[in-house]
């Protein structure tokens, strides 16, 4: 079997049109012919093909949120049963880890160029910022990938040029070298909100959940974990109710969904049984997004169900 | 006293002209008069004035090489004692960890703008993303910090329009929600070499000093520290005898030089007395990577030469 591609494939620019999945395939942007996700469980997804079958996605084009395979009757099409983190699943959700890129192919929709012959379209790379379940509209869960354009591929005037059609938009030119290059500056920068400094003051930048304090020639360091999170289609919001103040591996291990908190502020998850998240006064948390978290993020949980 | 601002200075453009060091206090963006780190030892520095002072000190525009404050003779303005992490050294430093900008005004060298009486610049935000020290030429310890350019801020061609020069290319107009929310994105990515995955797996995702590993439903997680940092002007190699493998939390103390480990693979630093990095058979270590690591960034270490 030829090695997965993670990446752009040299010679098919973003934009270029296909008139059927068989060709996407034989361009190498999109090998399966029916799957909507391509890639394995310990690899990652290297593409998808966004055809807009569930109802509620959305897609504004920069940011996608793309419900994951399985559970659906074959001929109705219907959601009979849960969505669980496996295979094609768990690849799309193993690229959040790994940080791989993932080729977004997509159902054309413009009348003009579907007169064409032309029904889809290489949109170019996203990266899976965040995925959770959550009960589709037939009550069984489903998982929920958010993707988000390569940064570094998005015209700079893009959000201010309004007027000029996204599909027209010439893409910037940069290279590979360029881009890692810029990526691996941003992923050194991390901003503090007045809301995440506050929480990591009042509990003196100790771990919530381990107790921990770690100290660095320039003081403490500890890091903020908001519960529901920022942004799309959560809008969770940033004020000190919402927000943990965590060391980086339970920061890590909360975001994957590894534990949760319950509304008596007993931790749940393997490992975490008889522990209690520590509190201070003054810092009050909000049942609401322990909820929340709960309910999206804690994978054990919805396992067990 | 005034807040401390952080950030662009409302009215002045990236490429602001000043005919002098009043002028640029004046518009609020670098304060002090003389000194050239603007910034306080709990709150981060606003802003630097590059005057091209140390010999060594590197600056291609993007990426500016900054030596710190202190150990010099005012008169003979040469390097007569070590440099410590204190006040606005440590200011800088803090920068890296809070994610602050830091407002760069350089001293002009362009005769024609020279010649119209004007001498400092102001050249927008750059981020503090690593500080180190080593000798300097007169063999007293110096800080060093590595600034680079907002990528948001850096024209997505600038790599390619050679023939443009930098200071006449347009500053494109991106909002701060927009770049706020690009920063927020590229944050969740974290790319994995084939270098980093092969150490990951040698060591089981277990972390090298103290053993643990972090399980999430998508498998073991772990990240791979390189020993001698990657880039300028470390140019450290992204090979394996270069690389650790680490739980986050550990990855935060060497990075900021709590710990380091000696020839023997015995650890050293406050608290890890008697503590070896833990190793397994086919993963080589190079002694010169750990000895760079050791007198760049081990501050412990520094503080008491």
């Amino acid at each position: 079997m030829a090695e997965r591609v993670f990446g752009d494939v040299k010679g098919v620019p973003v934009g270029a049109l296909f008139p059927d999945r068989k060709a996407v395939a034989a361009a190498g942007i999109h090998k399966p012919l029916q799957a909507g996700i391509s890639g394995s469980a310990n690899e990652g997804a290297d593409s998808i093909v966004v055809s807009g079958g569930y109802e509620d996605d959305f897609d504004d084009g920069e940011t996608l949120i793309y419900t994951g395979h399985g559970g659906r009757d074959q001929e109705s099409e219907k959601q009979v049963a849960h969505q669980e983190l496996t295979r094609q699943n768990k690849a799309l959700a193993l690229n959040k880890q790994l940080g791989l890129p993932v080729r977004v192919v997509r159902r054309v929709e413009d009348p003009k160029v579907l007169s064409s012959g032309m029904n889809y379209r290489y949109d170019g790379l996203y990266f899976v910022t965040d995925y959770w379940c959550e009960p589709g509209k037939s009550g069984f869960l489903v998982y929920r990938f958010r993707l988000e354009k390569d940064p570094f591929l998005v015209p700079p005037m893009a959000g201010v040029q309004s007027d000029v059609p996204e599909d027209d938009a010439p893409a910037p030119v940069i290279t590979t070298a360029q881009a890692e290059r810029r990526l691996a500056l941003v992923n050194r920068i991390k901003r503090d909100s007045k809301v995440t400094k506050a929480v990591k003051k009042m509990h003196d930048d100790t771990c919530q959940v381990c107790g921990v304090r770690l100290v660095t020639p320039l003081g403490a360091y500890s890091e903020a974990a908001h519960i529901k999170p920022l942004g799309m289609p959560h809008n969770g919001p940033d004020s000190t109710d919402n927000v943990l103040c965590l060391c980086p591996n339970h920061h890590v291990l909360f975001d994957y969904g590894v534990f949760a908190v319950n509304d008596d502020f007993s931790l749940v998850g393997t490992g975490y049984e008889g522990q209690v998240l520590r509190r201070v006064a003054g810092h009050q948390i909000n049942l609401e997004y322990l909820q929340y978290q709960r309910e999206h993020y804690f994978f054990l949980d919805i396992r067990s169900r």
